[in-house]
């Protein structure tokens, strides 16, 4: 599928990722504090440690990696209520959560993170589109300093990390696929995808939805191919921001 | 991809759908009422006709279609605690939910019906595996029962459905790609895929999820190959259903 | 008081319970699962073994015996919100599986039953009027079945069930005391009135009710009079049952 | 059935009332105001007009009676959790008001009382058994006093309340039938029965629990007996207190 | 600061308390029970004596108290929601149960007290204004009652009661500090303190408001003054009270 | 009284604030966007232009202010529940808002506003002491911000905002008065006070709290002298944000 000539509103060329940057230690509690921004989505994900683990892993000698998101309430366009306030998180929220939460555990063999838990927090400062998967990229960088503490202080003998792990969205925009879709496209697009992989290439989750018309294994097949270039570069850029 | 030689916990070859069956006006009440089972998962779908829409569709002339989801708590093993109880549906129950909404509006169109809404409610009886592609299997055949109500009363002049939509599992089992994972496949395989097509062939959702090693796009490839033929099957017993 | 001519809505005589059925084994994995149909009421009654008992009951020696009751949305003439989704039971969900609890206590022994819970889950398929006394009904043999696995098993040595235990709606329609109210019957008639007793006749519910005007002495001695023919024609409909 | 010698903790006869005594006005904001006390049970009863009624009464010309019980976290032996803290009201509590709602509602015509509710508190202040039973008894009186002051203002030309209503406990303690159960009888005795009558004889609710042991059809018209005079000795109470 | 000549609604002087009446076992479960009255606001003030403490105090050997608040739905001029059948306390409600809570523990040295909770509960019967003032002021001595059975049955040896402690509410009315604010006072008041202290004359808290415009340093030494008085003649009330 | 030489933990002295500073447009979307700190206390303060009011305020011609605070969940030493997640907001969190809440509308005239609501959102980034006040002053600036952004559209014709406002929290620390307190301070202060003045110099709050021995009259002026001098120099650093 050859990728016709359409604008984007950010100006990019359908392949294109909008400039990603990853800034560790953004804030001091955290074992593991990082800002990522996509573009204008920015997402301050913290990894934290916890020496207990939920009741499921209590005696079996394996740890737990888990994740909550948030997004303020002005992250967004128009103000959204905030879902403390509310007494409930939201459906939309609980599902990203959960997919943060099996995208980190699937680079994790928690036999050798003990028990222990690393929690892992997503909190939208701003939201531009691709949120979700700005977290789980962020957050593996975060996981990866709070582990490196337990590394450095002996309390952990062994690298429970087995793997890198990053996550972009795609997307079919005015009938060309697109990579790294921003809340313009995200919001007019027909088909949306987001996929995490690891950095070994592997495929961890596709989650693909036809917001209107239905998709096709060949478009199916062209936004696998966008989205694996740019988790490779992401992956790349967790590199550099980790060095 | 050949399919090699393994043994399904039920005897299935890995081609092979669990035997499928459609009730309608299963219960009396509902416009739909559809009992689907997929072996030993059995779910009720009612669709039920409510002329009002919720406020974001007020003065549009347009319609709603939405899902709910439920697990009576001895649908399973063991017993699950009742979420009325609780006082909260589990993140799991509302992305099932969302999803099956997704599934369904995507063969409506929501200016043909009018300004009123269609409920979807999917209660799994008993749990074997698949209830999520179960439910929206059989909650199209409630809701093509609910708009024939309509037709037929002639408050509808013209059909809202635009297409049929069914929904299928598939996952890697012992290394092969299998169809339609029952409960001890679904618990023990380690690649998890949902699939959503309509009756022309189209996609709509791609659910793909590693639950243990990441997967390749060769195996990506041929659990989509595996989900096309299954649907295409339970398209064909829906329509058998609906005569 | 002679039972004058009325014609209910049913075509039954005042005295008439509706057919009613019992079906055991109803799903494959609660120890007791029992569809009863008092007509078009239809209850799903399961019993869950749990091998732990409620703070209160910890250390005691004692067993407990509890119920929870639901109804899907669409059971009924038009959809009910789903309680699960509201996020709290209401008031009439509250009083009937408190009623149904004390109802299957009240046959129970439960120090023979030792340290386990008896957990009963009502959830009606389809309403038409009598839901809670079909409950306990069924409940009871879905109990039955249940206590009946740990005796074969040898977990229990003796039987904890002391009695067995059915319910019944009685009410003034018409001017008429009839037996067995529908839904037609039960939303205009002047007094209902619900009772439970045991296979050995003793009375251990009567919760009558002025829906209308006040009710007399003479009119409350019908309504038992007729409850106890009719309970003790379920009592035989679940040794039946039981065979 | 004679009445066998038997020591009531509380030294009365089985047939004795506690000592009743009905406080009107005992706070000034609301319309009426009434602390009853059954011996040591101390009810605080208040009756609020307020000129709207809820959704299903609007537009229908009728007016609306409802209740809420609660109990002040410290009136009973021990400290219960208090509600609002906790969140919800206990399955206890939203039996008792909705008990008392149906029973003020018996004795009101709605469509005389107009479009406005009479929204009637009853909380306890201290508990010893029989709460329920007071706090009717006690929010008539509250009911009576908040009418008279529509009837006083030219509000309401013609008087809404049809009838009196009061109501008593009656119970089977030591093998006896005995009027007005303290907390003593009630926490022992076999079976417990709440009676609601009117002014005018005619019975609103019964509603018998065997607690221990069936109850039989002669304890039962016992019990009535029991309650039939008791509530004719509070009927006479509550005009005394409103003259 | 002189004091001008204006007319409180109560003809009150501007350094006037209302009448304060402290009535100890008011009610006959509690260890503590204090019904107080500030003129129109009548709260009731138990003191429970629990043997657990909360788990931040577990095994620390100390002792915990706190307090819950809460105003009868019709303690006010109109009626207010009731809070458990909301299924939340105001955040007003949780601001000033803290209050209480607070100023309590500033008199109790916990270590004295060893590992059991002084539960405090405050329920305004009839608001009139003051009705936190009035609550800690009652408080007070319901504890005191309650730690002086703990004396007397040797449970505890010596006392852990360091200082006795009231409140009393002061403001700016019509330009004029005043004491012991009422409700027509409070609703329309330009500056509202509530000031909490010791017997032995030390402050714990002080909470100034301003309501309209802004208050100088004169402004609120001229009502430190007023409310020093002021609680210096409750703590004489208490003194005499606990007689 | 003189100030002794204590050493602060910071190396501060006792009336010297942490440094500030306010980041303004911080976040894209909201009408007023303000990262403030103080020290290491970050809080986002973002004010959103609502064209609705509260319904308190329907009809009314007038505007509202309101505030909401959260705290990121490792925003501190060691992670705090979610709030969201919860499925309710403290008591501390529902103070700290009404605090800001009244604080801001403290400078604004309600009528100049009209019929629309600014809502101010500040949520703590990361905690280190004075989340409250630093929420505050800054969202003060955020308000500022975005009601230029009316004044410059045309929509308002005046300015409804008719002073500046600020807050800064003073203690007596190792029994020395001192200034705008880090949570190591706060932590082990014996009294701790929040102060919130305007630009004019009038008082809006003042709440001070004895957190271990009570405190005195000459004492509270000295707090009151600091919080006087922090408030000015940081009304001042307002103005410098917003030339």
């Amino acid at each position: 599928m050859t990728q016709p000539n359409i604008t984007r509103p950010s100006g990019r060329t359908p392949t294109q990722l909008r400039p990603v940057s990853i800034s560790r230690a953004f804030t001091k509690h955290a074992e593991g504090s990082v800002l990522i921004a996509f573009g204008d989505t920015k997402v301050l994900c913290t990894a934290s440690i916890l020496e207990k683990v939920p009741p499921h892993k209590k005696g079996s000698g394996e740890g737990w990696v888990t994740a909550e998101y948030g997004m303020l309430p002005r992250a967004t366009h128009t103000r959204s209520d905030r879902e403390a306030a509310r007494g409930k998180q939201s459906g939309r929220t609980q599902e990203i959560q959960r997919l943060i939460g099996r995208a980190m555990r699937s680079v994790f063999d928690l036999k050798v993170l003990g028990e222990r838990t690393i929690h892992l927090d997503c909190d939208v400062l701003q939201a531009d589109g691709g949120t979700r998967t700005a977290a789980i990229t962020g957050a593996y960088v975060a996981a990866r300093d709070a582990i490196n503490t337990l590394l450095a202080s002996g309390v952990l003998k062994s690298d429970p990390i087995i793997d890198s792990v990053a996550a972009i969205s795609v997307g079919i925009y005015q009938g060309v696929p697109v990579l790294d879709l921003d809340y313009p496209e995200d919001s007019s697009c027909d088909t949306d995808m987001n996929v995490v992989m690891t950095g070994k290439g592997g495929m961890i989750e596709v989650q693909g939805t036809a917001e209107g018309p239905a998709f096709t294994r060949p478009e199916l097949n062209a936004l696998l191919d966008l989205a694996q270039e740019g988790i490779r570069d992401l992956i790349q850029l967790q590199k550099e921001a980790l060095k």
